[in-house]
């Protein structure tokens, strides 16, 4: 089993309604300097079979055709922290 | 400048209707083999001062108020990977 970590974010050049939202309440609740805030989402995958790279291949073509719309976000695809020893060549997407 | 990554995910026990949502999708897609999807959210923070423990509890602190519904949801935080040849001890939250 391998288990995927798909983070799929907005380009930089993109503007972040949401992460903007979230910066501006925060100095109401009390923190300070807070430069930036982006939000972005988080896909955590099983996949069955070993944890290799084309299990992270896979993971990347999923990425690419539902969780991430690439004309305005960006995502990066690894294995999970938790299953790293496992991996002998933790290449990032 | 300190990057702190959070993430906020449903914790294990609670239902993810999106995860399914994105399970249930893959087969149609040509995808099979996927075991199981969870989705969350993904915050970039980026705050004043030198990417040390305080960073990372500041950062904490705001995911417990802000970011993460703690009844349902956990949350991890840490510093983006591409700041840590700065942190001496890159701890987990």
């Amino acid at each position: 089993m391998a288990r995927v970590v798909v983070d799929v974010m907005l380009k930089p050049e993109i503007l972040d309604p949401q992460g903007q939202a979230v910066q501006r309440a925060l100095p109401r609740l009390g923190f300070d300097g807070i430069v930036d805030v982006r939000q972005g989402k988080r896909f955590e995958i099983e996949l069955d079979g070993p944890a290799d790279e084309a299990a992270l291949a896979r993971a990347r073509e999923i990425a690419d055709k539902l969780l991430a719309n690439t004309v305005i976000e960006q995502y990066a695809v690894r294995f999970d922290p938790a299953e790293a020893d496992r991996v002998t060549e933790p290449a990032a997407g």
